[in-house]
């Protein structure tokens, strides 16, 4: 997967040098560059931005070095341009999914008070990260990316995939105890030391429904509950009552 | 305000030298620090994980060295300390408003497989930035952090917070234009360049009203429309048709 991410702040993307997605650039399976959009300004002073049409606050980025820089990184066909922006989609692990199936995404991040309304035709999508306001389209590229390049076969390694299609089951994960047995006076919960396998299972599936159900109730209802699923639930229920 | 983020991977966060928070940390607004949990790990190997009790994939945080981190930072009563995870609460505008009013703050970023479950009583709150999986809580605080601090009193300049306040009225953003008058054949909507100003508002609030109605139902209805408002969401459709 080849993906570029223009920006005015190149600077801020160090943070994909580390962990997983350091990893996996180093190995080879994810080319990540970053592009100034400043660079491809026509404009002697390499100005990228301007005051806006009809008046207001803030300054608008100009269409000009936005298009020749999506121009210029652009190579494959199988490509979207994806710009980051409030008046997007919210993205989420679908998005995510369909994405990370394509062979080079495009990053653009606006800034200041928006980007000139005649760029977005050189945009396939735009995606925004929730209803709360950012700094800059860099706030969202970190954890976009990040969670794209994660379903990308090989940027995992095995045990870490395993893990991730735990979180598909659609429930929100059961609680984990790791050493010491007992912490600041508080044991494990002592089903996960007995060594009785199922009964983990059972346990852990129990809880995660009953989170589930609690604090998200909106994934709670999209979950096709099983009869022992209904059984378990009833059981905590009782026992918490 | 003082914000303290407890992280594996402490150089992930040069994202902040820069831009505003940047800005505002160089004027002694913000103090954001990054704190290496590591360092707070009384193994002599400087461990920061372990095997999960009952079995499984992959590692879990030990409570230790976070819970140790949290008492080693925390110097003010009126603090909230914020653990970034899957299970969490979905993050929002009025969570960032919430949390801005407060003098400190500390984030507690998540890896691996989870985190021991005993440690969930040192945390005020959990947050989570949306439907997707991320690498680690690292890649939810860099927005969540640059969100919230943007509401602190100074770290916005007057211009960039009138900016701010457009956003609060709950539409989304009209389109914006800037240089050159026409851009690939394209050009300004006459009406910006006509210098009436009562036409540009209305031009530009049913553009906002048409926009947040078509892609974003559920803001839409949450805002209470004027007599204008209507009116000029009538000739929009009647536009259209």
């Amino acid at each position: 997967m080849k993906i570029s991410i223009l920006t005015l702040f190149p600077e801020m993307f160090n943070v994909f040098e580390h962990s997983i997605i350091g990893r996996a650039r180093n190995n080879g399976i994810l080319d990540i560059n970053t592009v100034n959009i400043r660079d491809y300004s026509t404009n002697k002073h390499k100005k990228v931005d301007d005051y806006p049409y009809g008046g207001g606050a803030g300054m608008v980025m100009s269409a000009q070095p936005v298009v020749d820089s999506i121009k210029a990184v652009k190579q494959n066909e199988n490509s979207k341009v994806i710009f980051l922006g409030p008046r997007g989609k919210t993205f989420n692990q679908e998005i995510a999914k369909e994405l990370s199936k394509l062979d080079e995404l495009i990053f653009v991040c606006g800034h200041y008070e928006g980007i000139d309304e005649r760029a977005y035709k050189y945009f396939d999508m735009e995606l925004s990260l929730g209803d709360f306001v950012l700094t800059g389209g860099e706030m969202a590229a970190i954890p976009i990316v990040d969670s794209i390049c994660r379903l990308i076969p090989g940027v995992l390694s095995s045990e870490e995939s395993f893990t991730e299609e735990s979180f598909y089951s659609g429930l929100l994960e059961h609680p984990q105890y790791t050493r010491p047995e007992v912490f600041e006076g508080e044991a494990v919960p002592s089903v996960l030391l007995s060594g009785h396998h199922e009964n983990i299972r059972k346990y852990r599936r129990q809880i995660s429904l009953a989170i589930t159900k609690e604090r998200r109730p909106d994934l709670f209802k999209c979950v096709k509950l099983s009869k022992e699923d209904i059984k378990l639930l009833k059981d905590y229920e009782k026992h918490i009552d």
